[in-house]
C-alpha cells in the first residue's frame, strides 16, 4: 500500500506519494490556487494525487491513507482549519472536504510544524528521541516539541508555537498582534531585512554590492555566504542573529532539556558558522550549562509531505 | 507508616511529619546552620526528624521513606546536589549522607520547585491534570512542568527551570550569569526594588509612608496592598509587572498548552488585582487566544515538605 502526503502552503501545494515504510516515491507541487475556495482546493489536491497515482499505475485504491500539512491551528479534534492566514482559511472543515475527494480512505489533518517533526522524529535528526525540539528557521519560525517519544500537541490539542515565545518585551511587533516573538529575531526574514538595511544605508557594502545594488534581491543565504566569506557587516549581522538565536534556544533548553535541538528553513544549511557559536552560546545561557546538541534538520522540504503521509499511522 | 519530608532552604530547614496519605501531621524547621559541613547538616536534620517523630511517640523503624527538597540542581541519578547556592552546596553526595543518618530507610531528593509540583500534582491546585505549570514568584522565580500526569525532570535529567527562561533580550544580569531572565523580571524581588527606588526617589509617596520612611522595610506586600487601596504610583508598579509576567506565561502557554498555571509564593495571595488583568493579557498575548486558567497553588509553604514525602511513593 502507498500513501499521499501533501504539504499545503501558501505559495505551493506539494504532493507526494510515499510507500508502505514512507519513503517518498515521487513528488510534484502546483502553486495554491489563490481566490478559489477550500473546496475547489480539496478537488485540485485530489486532481495532482490522481495524476501522480496514475504515472506509477497506481489508483486511489492503492492508498492506505492521505494526510495534510495545514501551516496554521487546527482544532483538537483535527477536522478544522482554525487559522491558517497564508491560505486565508479561517474555521475551514478542511478533514472533511478532502475525504469527500478520497471516499473510503482515512483522512489526516496536522499542522504543518507538527508533520515535519514527526518526520524527522521517525526518519530524520531526530530519530530514537525522547526529549527534543525541531526549530524551523524560515520566513517564519515554526517547530515542534517531541516529549515522551512523541510529537507534543499541547496539553489542550492547541500544538506549540515556539516562534511566539516572547524574548523581547516590550520588542518588534510580530504578524500574531504581540511584541516581541521569537519569530522576529529568529527568522530567516530578520536576516534579510537586516541586510536591506545596511544596503540601502551603505550601497558600497560588500553585501549590496553582491545584491547587484538591489536591496530587494537580498537573500539570508547571500547574507550568510558574505560573512562565510569574511565581510564584516555581514558578519556582525550574522552575530547578532545567533545572540538572538541562542536566547530563544536556552530558554527552549531551561523549559525541556532537551537530548536535540534539530534546526530547518534554509539558514540551518549555513554550517559551522552557524552551529559553533551558536552551541557555545546556548551553553554559556543555558542555566544546567550542559553541551547542547544542535544539528540540522535532515528532511528539509520533504519533512512536511512525508509527516502528513505518516500521521494515520503515528499519531 | 509515616514519611519524613524536609524542605532544605538557604535560611531554615523545614521537616514534616506525614502519614501515609502524606498528610502533615506535624512540622518544625530549624535555622539553617551556615558553615556546618553537610554531613553536621544531615546529621541535625536527623536530630530533628528523630524529635518530631519522639513527639509523637514514633521512632525511625514508623518511617517508609525520608525524603528531602533541595533549592538546586540535582544530578539526573537524584544522588549530588551539583549546586545549590544558597546552601553553598557544590556536588555534595547529599543522598548518601542522609542515608547514613536514616539506616536502613529509603531516602530520595529532588529539586525543591520538582518536589511543590508534584503535591501541588497530587494534592493542590493541579490535582488530575495531565499538563500544567507551576510558578512560584518569590525572591526568585522556580517552577515545575507537570507532563502527561507526571511531573517532568527534563529530558537529560537536568530538571526544568521555568525562572531563567530569557523574556528580554540583553536585559537585566540575572543571578544565575544571564541577562533578561524571566526572575529577573517576574519575581516578588522585582516588586520590591520598584517599591524602594520609588519611596527613596520620592520620599512623599504612599509607599514610602507605608513603610515609615524606611525603603528597607518595603516588601512585596505592601507594594500590593498600597495598589489595592487605589494608589496609583503602586497600580502602575504592580501593572508594569503583570505586564512582565503575562509574557511569561504567554511563552509557556505557547510551549506546553496547559489544563492549569499554578502561581505560588506571596504574590500569588495578591486576588483578583492580580488574576483578572493577567489572565486577560495571557489571553491576548498567546499566540491560541485561549482562556487561560491561572490560579493560586494551594500547598503554600507545605508543598516542599509535602512533596519530598512523597518522592519515594510517587516517582
Amino acid at each position: 500500500m502507498y500513501e499521499i502526503g501533501f504539504d499545503v502552503g501558501g505559495t505551493n501545494i506539494k504532493v507526494g506519494l510515499l510507500d508502505a515504510n514512507f519513503k517518498l516515491v515521487a513528488s510534484r507541487s502546483f502553486p495554491f490556487p489563490i481566490g478559489e475556495s477550500p473546496e475547489k482546493i480539496a478537488s485540485l489536491m485530489a486532481e495532482n494525487a490522481r495524476e501522480i497515482l496514475s504515472e506509477h499505475q497506481l489508483e486511489f485504491s492503492s492508498l492506505s491513507s492521505v494526510g495534510a500539512a495545514i501551516p496554521g491551528s487546527i482544532d483538537p479534534d483535527e477536522k478544522i482549519v482554525i487559522h491558517a492566514h497564508n491560505l486565508r482559511f479561517h474555521n475551514v472543515p478542511f478533514k472533511e472536504m478532502l475525504e469527500k475527494q478520497f471516499p473510503g480512505i482515512p483522512v489526516n489533518m496536522a499542522n504543518d510544524a507538527s508533520a515535519a517533526t514527526l518526520a524527522e522524529l521517525h526518519f530524520g535528526a531526530l530519530k530514537g528521541c525522547k526529549t527534543a525540539v525541531l526549530l524551523t528557521l524560515g520566513t517564519g519560525v515554526g517547530g515542534g516539541l517531541i516529549l515522551d517519544g512523541k510529537v507534543f500537541n499541547g496539553g489542550l490539542g492547541h500544538g506549540v508555537e515556539l516562534g511566539h515565545m516572547i524574548m523581547l518585551h516590550g520588542g518588534e511587533s510580530c504578524t500574531c498582534g504581540n511584541d516581541g516573538c521569537v519569530e522576529s529575531y529568529c527568522s530567516a526574514t530578520w536576516i534579510i531585512n537586516e541586510g536591506k538595511r545596511l544596503a540601502s544605508a551603505d550601497p558600497s557594502s560588500f553585501i549590496s554590492q553582491s545584491a547587484g545594488g538591489n536591496p530587494d534581491s537580498i537573500t539570508a543565504k547571500l547574507v550568510i555566504d558574505a560573512a562565510k566569506r569574511g565581510d564584516d557587516q555581514a558578519i556582525e549581522i550574522f552575530d547578532q542573529y545567533i545572540d538572538y538565536l541562542s536566547d530563544a534556544l536556552a530558554s527552549l533548553t531551561v523549559l525541556v532539556d532537551p537530548e536535540k535541538i534539530a534546526l530547518g528553513g534554509g539558514v540551518s544549511l549555513s554550517g559551522d558558522i552557524l552551529y559553533k557559536p551558536l552551541c557555545a552560546a546556548v551553553k554559556r545561557k543555558s542555566y544546567f550549562h550542559a553541551e547542547p546538541t544542535i544539528i540540522p534538520a535532515e528532511l528539509g522540504n520533504d519533512a512536511g509531505m512525508t509527516g502528513a503521509a505518516m500521521l494515520a499511522t503515528f499519531k
